[in-house]
């Protein structure tokens, strides 16, 4: 086999050569390997390890726990069942056509997810992910207003105060004149403010009436300074300045699990063994054995696409400060409600089409889909919270979650919201079985983050929790492109090796 | 048949009881109407008029001058020829699957354009009016800077003076000491500033290399605060803040004349003739007499939906006061170029999925499709101008127009732009035949304005220019519904009316 690799120069050495490390949006392994590989956990991660090896020429196999697969991409339809680890049952009972993105819900243009829905041929559409016409609502504020409304109060204010400041002379020291007309000039388009660097309204606030064949009428308002401060909008005002989260993002059309169906079909179905709790791993000389309820594999190499503690948990000889490294990030508590509703009220009332309502109540956000525009029913997020608030949902029954979201979410909506409901379900990802966790938080990348980058002996490591897109499905992709880098390149230099 | 009417409890007089004005989202003319109407143009104005009139009854025929149906919502696909009033004609070599929304592009959510689109059964899907990864582009600048770039370095700086100001007591008569707290707390959120309150740049700002299992490459930057204000990217900043353009916005799936398609269909197309211009009206005593190329028609009453300066122009019998306020209103020059590419570069390599480029070039505007994103081919907007730029594009040949919409474009992409073209095609309303204009400007809402929201007669007027939504379809939708209402009313009080 080697001299007819070699003959097309395949052959190790001249791979070497060939080898070029894998570039985002065009990530392909150069040239073929031919060892066995197992891949631990039929996630995003193990999946797209899985995917890349088979291109590549691997044989793999993946061994699930769960009887799904996808992991943290979980999209739930009528009649699907879960059971969280306390044991609490639901059936989603939810009608033909509604799905609930129940762990990962949006991408960013950049994320490498986007290549693998067009390679994979996944069609994608807009999440919104800032609404203007969203809610905002903090209890420091009387009622809940438009994020809009939020949006010109504060933009509104701080150009006056910085207007008038720099007016005034008190910004002389740091500005040129020629640099202050332009701030000033900047000031006005920023925050609408008057000739006189007064903030007194603007119809970006929205209006109570839009204009059409009259004016329309404006909203009451705005509120004083002092109040619009008090009202704590900051955080709303500002959720997608970052870099992940910035308008547009985007999702596979009809379900994010579109992407893991996907991957299922390249990877080959016969290949993923679900059902497949691991009990055992451990580094051979010549290659890694795989214990798991049912028998055992034997392997060249293992890819451990786990999440770091339950990795942690399964016997092993790779070592204890493997063991130490797996069990440095602490797991974060998240979780998701869905509710389906008849009717879409958000948008007949609201005219809210998709984005998210931002709230300092231990509901968090509201989601508003965004795709079926117009449908008959629809179904929002009536949750996704984390930490504090998603350990307090967790620890009530499903039924209760329901209750307290739906209380909550009617000081934002009213009575629509509990009475138009037709059905729910929750999730608790901190107690979802094979999970157990929305996912990790490090306190360092140095340690154990730095050394779980390695292979311990002939088992590689991959997932989100590797990378810095802790949570984010393009981590899980990112973090099994540089785990099959490393294996391939390890293979290409040799059998020695 | 009064009697008939009368037993149905729908003669006059019960009518007007059981009249009740229109509502947003769910408008429909209340009791059945008798009248013949015509109505004179099938633009969005016309056929609204046409359907809602004919939802209650009446007998209407639509006149079209042009051989197409949609005035300004206008999609240009495959094949489609237009000529131009100084005899320029063009063809569009677009392959299948490409379409140009030429006029109308975009939506609000809150525009009645929406619930047209939900009540005719016309998807949506949201138009990406914004795009943090877009790019900036002014001659202040040395190089094109992305849309999130550019934002973060205005925010950042305008929270770093406002900061420190507030820090040093600047502001401490304005603001009281938990105000300032609040305050600065925002301003940390805002601007992404330091401890020390200073800007020196955020992740907000973009990568040049994203994070993934390394923590990603800063841009290099930010430029100083004279600089960024130098740069005059407050324009583009705050292009949304509108409250008809704030994210998110919509579009029909498949192209803007979904719409039209969907308002024919309900019309019925045999009530509408096109290439039937009008050459004259006539209030008579007991009706309308319109005449034509090719006949003349007789109606009850008449919903005039032109262009007012071409309305203008037409011989009628309703007055001299009528004729000028119908000149009173200027129309505004504007075009748009559609560039076909057989690559989305502008995915694959600027990972810009939709949204808009502004810049202060002669084009001001670039468009990214918000459909088809991964398709192996589509359409960018190459300029979208108005007023002079148009002006000055509109009097060249389709052939220099794409010359210098090309050699503007590769200011901000490259030589791609102009190298990966396949075809193109460009329009300028200003001298697009039975339109001539891409909207009108009023200098006053009194005077013609208030003159023509009422009838001449028995002619109603109709039009986006009769609104505050001049320039939007949800503007010719409610002027289309506040005319056919009045003249409904009309009718229900009574035939002697």
């Amino acid at each position: 086999m080697y001299a007819a690799m070699g003959a097309l120069g395949l052959a190790p050495d001249s791979q070497e050569k060939a080898f070029t490390p894998p570039q985002r949006s065009d990530f392909a392994l150069r040239g073929r390997g031919a060892a066995k590989v197992v891949v631990l956990g039929a996630g995003i991660a193990g999946l797209t390890c899985a995917y890349e090896l088979g291109k590549a020429g691997y044989d793999c196999t993946v061994l699930e726990a769960s009887d799904r697969v996808g992991g943290r991409n979980l999209t739930l339809r009528g009649g699907d069942a879960l059971r969280d680890l306390d044991g609490r049952a639901q059936t989603a009972g939810f009608e033909e056509g509604t799905y609930f993105n129940a762990g990962a819900g949006r991408i960013a243009p950049w994320m490498v997810t986007m290549d693998y829905c067009r390679e994979l041929g996944v069609p994608v559409e807009v999440f919104v992910n800032n609404n203007a016409a969203a809610y905002v609502y903090t209890r420091g504020m009387p009622a809940p207003v438009r994020a809009r409304t939020a949006r010109a109060d504060l933009y509104g204010y701080v150009s006056e105060l910085l207007a008038k400041a720099t007016h005034a002379g008190a910004l002389d020291r740091r500005l040129s004149a020629e640099d202050r007309e332009r701030l000033l000039e900047f000031l006005r388009r920023f925050g609408d403010i008057g000739p006189d660097l007064a903030y007194r309204g603007s119809e970006r606030r929205g209006y109570r009436v839009p204009p059409g064949t009259s004016e329309g009428l404006a909203l009451a308002g705005p509120s004083s300074l002092a109040e619009v401060l008090a009202a704590g909008t900051g955080r709303a005002v500002t959720m997608d300045f970052g870099f992940d989260q910035a308008m547009p993002m985007f999702q596979p059309v009809g379900g994010m699990d579109a992407i893991v169906t996907a991957l299922v079909r390249a990877v080959g179905e016969e290949r993923i063994k679900t059902g497949t709790p691991v009990t055992g791993l451990r580094n051979l000389a010549d290659g890694v054995e795989v214990t798991h309820r049912g028998g055992v594999v034997r392997a060249d190499y293992c890819v451990a696409a786990l999440p770091p503690h339950l990795m942690a948990r399964l016997p092993h000889n790779l070592g204890a400060e493997v063991t130490a490294a797996l069990r440095t990030p602490a797991p974060v508590a998240a979780g998701k409600i869905g509710l389906e509703y008849g009717r879409r009220w958000w948008e007949l009332e609201d005219r809210i089409y998709g984005g998210v309502t931002e709230t300092d109540l231990d509901i968090t956000h509201i989601w508003y889909p965004s795709h079926g525009y117009h449908a008959g029913s629809g179904l929002i997020v009536g949750y996704y919270n984390t930490e504090e608030n998603a350990e307090l949902y967790g620890s009530m029954s499903p039924r209760d979650r329901l209750r307290r979201a739906l209380t909550q979410g009617k000081k934002i909506h009213g009575e629509k919201y509990r009475t138009g409901l037709r059905s729910s379900l929750s999730i608790a990802w901190h107690r979802h079985p094979h999970v157990e966790g929305g996912w990790v938080r490090w306190e360092s990348h140095d340690g154990g983050f730095a050394l779980l980058q390695r292979p311990a002996g002939r088992v590689y490591f991959a997932g989100d929790w590797l990378t810095h897109l802790v949570a984010w499905q393009a981590g899980a992709m990112e973090s099994a492109r540089k785990a099959v880098t490393d294996l391939h390149r390890r293979v290409l230099s040799g059998p020695s090796s």
